[in-house]
């Protein structure tokens, strides 16, 4: 492996962003005004880490690039819908994003509302355009962990745990649902993208649930040690809302003990998933571990 | 044929209902909380328009009701998503829907945006799990009647028309895109359903477009002659939020004289299309341009 982990990580937000234009450029999407709007928080920047899992367990398991390109472009837009449809004023009510005004700021709500409606649309519409054997499964995967059971409803939790109430058990399983649910789902549509067995399915799986879980507590400590300009928003805000998170509930020391343990899942996830060694899914869970924004 | 219309109807929605149960207790809804918001909308009445139609169509092209089930209430859950979106605050601001507090009253408007998320996501779900072979043609063809080149996309036109300067070929252009579409689509989806040919697709799409504008002509014309005890909601709300309608354009008389063209239209489509020539195809266009809510 000559190349470093973070010019892998580079490259795989360029590869992303590419796939997603190409991808966006030559479907309908509608009114000159709307589509305008539906580009606006799809081509925003952000990490794109679902996308780069998707990439990464795809080539894990001998596939070709081209064959990640659509499962990864659809994942990313849900990803964005749910932002889009998180800031808002009824929702966490979020001015910026990554350092820019959020699309309800420069669109307006009923159009913030519209826009994630057609990402989401968009996405499942990718996917059934891609055709072939196993696009199918990816809808259900990709609709199971974004839906009621997946996102969603880690959503609904979240926000009816600002009420109070809601233990480190309870805490955890909104991190599944809300955040883990769609990451989990990025290595299985990978494993699915490079046509592998039912077990290497189940075996991404695991290690993007642990992944996905370390990724949220980390992002629960970065809310009270991150620095605005390194988060691109205002750091104490899920403390000042009352949200439920794993610092509130075992402290800040508890908290990163617990981004440890996950990170411990992942890698030993990643060694019976049979990845390489010394390769990227294993140096991305030190990477998430140790992230500052 | 023996069954009248009306009876059809009504034996068609409770059809659409019990399939929509069917379908809907055996997915996982999440927390239970959001579970009981998700059926609230989804069990709230309604026409059940769309269902009916996936079942009209796919009938009289030689399926079984059985083939038309998925479809049938994957369209549906999109229609109620759409309501439940269109009724929040942002957008429509409406707080009764048939005659009953509309879902961000009862719930909220955070978990309202979620539910019609969840819904959306569902209804993709569904006809994901369904399989066989036309599975991935029924999602691209709902995605894409419900995506932002249809029905969120004219819904965008319809917000964005409140402005001012809408002649008669832009509300006919909201119309096919807010309305038309999803009808077009439920008619291409129950001939999807009976394993139709591309030809007759067409010709099932041909009738659903006509008759997706009939009806939202009606709409409009019900909007200033309508009774509030019929239509479960108050006239002349679009007259008064200054909504683009065919009667603010031609007048009552114009927009009345829109309606029976474009029936006629799916009357020449229907028999185009070979349904039976005294059939429910047929008798569907007049009971839509005669209704009264």
């Amino acid at each position: 492996m000559t190349e470093s982990l973070e010019n892998w990580l580079e490259s795989s937000v360029a590869w992303a962003e590419n796939a997603m234009r190409a991808a966006m450029d030559p479907m309908e999407l509608g009114p000159k005004s709307f589509a305008e709007a539906l580009r606006y928080p799809t081509f925003a920047g952000g990490k794109r880490l679902r996308p780069c899992l998707v990439r990464l367990i795809n080539h894990e398991m001998g596939g070709r690039d081209a064959d990640a390109e659509s499962p990864a472009v659809a994942i990313e837009w849900v990803h964005t819908y749910s932002l889009v449809h998180d800031d808002l004023p009824c929702m966490d009510d979020d001015d910026l994003r990554r350092g820019k005004p959020t699309t309800h700021k420069v669109y307006g709500e009923a159009t913030a509302v519209l826009v994630g409606d057609g990402l989401l649309t968009l996405a499942f519409e990718l996917l059934a355009n891609r055709g072939g054997p196993n696009a199918l499964d990816m809808i259900a995967v990709l609709a199971r962990a974004a839906g009621p059971a997946g996102m969603v409803g880690g959503q609904h939790l979240d926000l009816s745990a600002e009420q109070g109430g809601v233990n480190t058990d309870g805490v955890r399983e909104i991190h599944r649902l809300k955040t883990a649910a769609l990451i989990e789902a990025a290595c299985e549509l990978g494993a699915l993208a490079a046509g592998a067995s039912a077990a290497a399915r189940q075996a991404a799986r695991r290690y993007g649930l642990a992944l996905g879980l370390c990724f949220q507590a980390v992002d629960d400590c970065l809310d009270v040690t991150g620095q605005a300009t390194d988060l691109g928003k205002t750091p104490g805000k899920d403390a000042a809302a009352g949200k439920a998170t794993l610092v509130a509930d075992l402290g800040l020391d508890g908290a990163q003990e617990e981004a440890g343990l996950r990170a411990a899942e992942a890698r030993v996830a990643a060694q019976e998933a049979g990845f390489q060694p010394q390769g990227f899914a294993l140096g991305l869970v030190d990477w998430l571990l140790s992230r500052t924004h």
